[in-house]
């Protein structure tokens, strides 16, 4: 077996020390695995924007990698513990919807919930559940010795996730997160390739905030600066950018504001 | 020898290269040494709070880790740089207290005074004294191949680290930590578990601002949204939370305010 | 070989993925690399910035070690994607100049420009085409198998970055960073030692903002606190620190603002 990775993301921040007490407890567990930061930074109990962001990141991670994810809100009350396994990768998380985007891209195998083989602490199982299995997992554990298993189609899932399609052939989506440069990612997917896609896309009109932006292009690079323009982003998304700017701080949007693109196919 | 960890508690942030200087030190001294990032984000010299987020992390370590801390307002005075060995783990830090709380869970065995072997800079021990001095013990080196015997009785201590008991009977003590969620940590422990222990718990009140809560809970749920709840936290304090929100900003209270439990045993 | 560290500095920010999606490629085509967070937080394409930084930190990583720089406003231009091969360490970043100070330091012997192996997203370079080139080249590849050769003398410089000797034998130079502490530091190299080094800097002055200050001390306990005191830095450079205070706040400069040394040999 090549060497375990396991994955971090929550909401933990980076002053507290709940991060560090967990990557405690999984290297006494797994002491070859390697503990991988994505982020602890998400917003407290975001459970969308982590969502979000863990799907950006787990395409890219070897096959056998294991997620762990603590945005939690629901700690103490009677949420689910699970681990659900994919065909890419293992994922640790509260069955709260955080693992949404990133199972529609894994489609999962197998679930359980996750047990205590002991008295825990009410309010901290990123340290007392979540890690020891994702440890465990991580050290070749079965999802059988974690847990009991669960129905796969049981999963909470978050709603409202994708772009739709209106009754004039726009797609009509929202705005799912705001990068560190305030580029604006939306949920609108466009895999399109090819120059006939690229002559389409030339056509299609965006519309977010009060801004109307002619044309999606292929990179920021194709306006000049401090011009707002639309493109398709490294997810394969829709995203608005501001060359040299910040498109959230001009375009005066955040977050689950409406974006919609006409003249797409 | 399994494979040396080495932890890093620091206040030099997240924007600077200190750490990463510290990290190339380590790895050039001790290659297979896990560094493990515990937090850049102590406040700048703030002692005491490094001083207990340290306490929560090191117990969930494995043993024979070797946690390095440098939030060292005194860099370049007479303060001493020390290396402490304890029944679990190996400390390395400027002897200024910032080692309290941990080694109050990890009673300290012996402890020598870290010396140069060589001229250093006067600002920057953290890379030139402590890096290498935590990477030689990490690689198997021993307390007394990095610096010369001090006695374990005269580390400096942080006074007034523990909630007291009143005349009253009532235990006064105060915030030690507000976390990322606007949770308040204090310094009254309550260890008390079982049956019994719930009922006794059930019927104290917690006064801090001008809040008065009654009973200490075992988790945020138990009270509703929006109101303040008293429990036993992670590291077995009492902590106060306000369920989804934050109660340091509802009860306008942070680090060093008073808190007071009447009614506990 | 030992084991191949990678080093990252960006300026993705704490709460994105995109750190994240770059450490899971690398582990899936070099997955003995240990991966060192020097920083995330470089300013948004902060290139300056980011070439102080990086310059602090590649003294002190082992021989062989790969630094990995992704801060680039200009990707989806023209600007190249260089790997850069050092006596001491090798380097990938765009070619726009975030290498100069650390390649002072450390000269090149020979350069490429790395080449896409396959279609790649026109706004993340960082994952398609820096990280797999990093990875690659700290697995064993030679440069060539990463890109086509170019001019060493043709890498992309930042002007502007020592200070410069005036007529009246003054040094004039500027504030190249302000660390967490509020500390200013310039680009005026002071690397003299000795005794009748430290008698010469007694009787310098330093003009910053509107402050006078008299002497380059040893650090900054030479002086009382609230005082502002001049000092040679950790990295060699004169700096200025207010004890116990912020010397950017007090003074109220910051990066780019003229420093000068009179009085220095």
């Amino acid at each position: 077996m090549s060497r375990p990775i396991i994955t971090l993301t929550t909401d933990f921040g980076p002053a507290d020390g709940y991060a560090g007490a967990m990557k405690g407890i999984i290297l006494g567990i797994c002491p070859e695995a390697m503990v991988v930061d994505i982020s602890h930074e998400v917003g407290p109990q975001a459970v969308r924007q982590a969502a979000y962001l863990l799907s950006t990141v787990t395409p890219y991670f070897p096959q056998g990698t294991v997620h762990l994810v603590v945005v939690d809100p629901g700690v103490g009350s009677d949420r689910r513990a699970i681990a659900v396994q994919c065909g890419r990768a293992t994922y640790v998380a509260p069955d709260n919807g955080v693992l949404s985007l990133a199972l529609a891209l894994d489609p999962p195998q197998t679930a359980v919930q996750i047990l205590a083989g002991q008295p825990i602490s009410a309010t901290f199982h990123g340290r007392d559940l979540f890690a020891p299995a994702a440890a465990r997992l991580a050290c070749g554990a079965g999802l059988g010795e974690v847990g009991v298993p669960i129905a796969v189609g049981g999963l909470v899932r978050l709603s409202n996730l994708a772009a739709e399609r209106q009754a004039d052939g726009s797609w009509l989506g929202q705005i799912v997160h705001v990068d560190r440069f305030g580029n604006l990612i939306t949920d609108i997917e466009l895999p399109m390739t090819g120059d006939a896609a690229a002559e389409r896309r030339s056509r299609a009109v965006v519309w977010v905030g009060k801004a109307r932006i002619e044309g999606v292009k292929s990179t920021y690079s194709d306006v000049v600066p401090g011009e707002p323009v639309a493109y398709v982003g490294s997810s394969g998304r829709v995203e608005i950018a501001l060359r040299d700017g910040s498109a959230a701080a001009r375009l005066g949007v955040g977050v689950g504001d409406a974006v919609r693109v006409e003249g797409l196919p």
